[in-house]
């Protein structure tokens, strides 16, 4: 059997970096989810087995927290394991490390599962009689708290409204995970970010969008902290839709 | 001294692949200049020893000419070398392979260098007295058209104006070249990609553009070939300025 933490190698790529020779944060969050990915494929509850029988892994909540983000051409690592796994919800950390074993920041993700006919939540511990249960690791620490829910409430000012289009869309037909983080990092300018680092995002996916929505970004500013909701406007439909929540902690440089 | 031509091994990201589970051309320009940057900088004319004596290389032309694109999960290499190198011109080549050696396309460029201080073109056979010409390698085929300098004559159609964010930075603090190709890609939808495929793209960058600059682009049909032109709207100028032109060539899947 496999080790339950699984650790896998990464290089800041040059062309993935910020005017600070940083690691873009979505970037950073997409090799998290490769590792969640390769994780659960060695594994055998990953999406290539989970296809087989028209299941799918859904992120539900993502959360990064980083001291240090990896400069242009730092190798790291991601270590990722499964914290927990219940009926309708699993719960998998990340750690990332420097080449030379440094904590660089840690990251949390809530998973559920559904059935990709119905697109209704299934039970992970029905999948191949609860394999998911014999990886659960509680001995080792992520010490950030744990998602938010990230509630929203009192007044925000729409920022923006976009179009997606398809270098947004993901394999599955969806906006990709990570697109959110990215058009809303993205509400911020070039000049903003020479006096702030984002320490922490804490993203709740609530529904999917398709390419061709149009998505309206409400912030609402409390000191260093935004909070940020995310809505779509889908063709042919005049209903306006949550689709992500998005808590931004900054940092002062 | 190290071989004429490199090879990098990448994989294709599931996240990075589009609804047909193909690689996305962005995403292969990027690694493909990744390939460029890993290649010189071991060969001690990349942008490390250049940033030493505020050199740097600039991208002028790239086209890409795929068969098959890499899958999610495949693995792939990409061999570079340089074809030819002149006072104020480099050209470089690439190919494409999948793991098992197969020929998935190949890749050209054109590359000038510019002092960092002045913006101005100097002379790349005076770096480190013509290190670049120990590596000219002509004997290795490329088998794809010369770059096009995209010329565009008659009318064009203004398609659509974008903001340009955070996200479309480099480490440079211009908008990052693969970003072009990304936006121009969006400009049609995925009704039209599930119906034809790119085969080949030609990019001429004609100049910079910044964080904030709005980007415009006007498109040319000619049957399957697309022609577009990107110029850029900057702050406080009214001015517009041609940065990218971009040929496109479909094929019907």
């Amino acid at each position: 059997m496999l080790d339950k933490i699984g650790e896998y190698e990464f290089i800041a790529e040059p062309f993935h970096c910020d005017f600070s020779h940083q690691l873009m944060l979505g970037h950073l969050g997409n090799s998290m989810l490769n590792a969640a990915d390769y994780h659960s494929n060695d594994r055998g509850y990953g999406m290539e087995y989970l296809n087989t029988v028209h299941r799918t892994w859904v992120l539900s909540r993502l959360t990064i927290e980083m001291d240090t983000l990896p400069k242009a051409y730092d190798k790291f690592k991601i270590a990722t394991w499964v914290e927990g796994a219940m009926k309708y919800f699993t719960s998998r950390n990340f750690a990332v490390t420097s080449s030379e074993g440094q904590t660089l920041g840690y990251g949390r993700s809530i998973w559920a599962m559904i059935d990709t006919n119905t697109r209704q939540p299934v039970d992970i511990l029905a999948v191949r009689d609860g394999l998911i249960s014999e990886y659960i690791e509680t001995e080792k620490p992520c010490p950030i708290k744990k998602s938010s829910r990230v509630k929203i409430e009192g007044e925000s000012v729409l920022k923006r409204t976009i179009d997606t289009y398809y270098n947004d869309v993901d394999i599955n037909g969806h906006i990709n995970s990570v697109k959110y983080i990215e058009h809303t990092l993205d509400l911020f300018d070039l000049d903003f970010y020479k006096e702030y680092r984002l320490r922490r995002c804490d993203v709740a996916y609530v529904a999917e969008s398709h390419q061709g929505d149009k998505l309206n970004f409400y912030v609402q500013q409390n000191a260093d902290e935004y909070l940020v909701r995310i809505t779509k406007h889908s063709k042919n439909s005049a209903e306006e839709v949550e689709v992500v929540r998005i808590l931004l902690k900054f940092v002062k440089e």
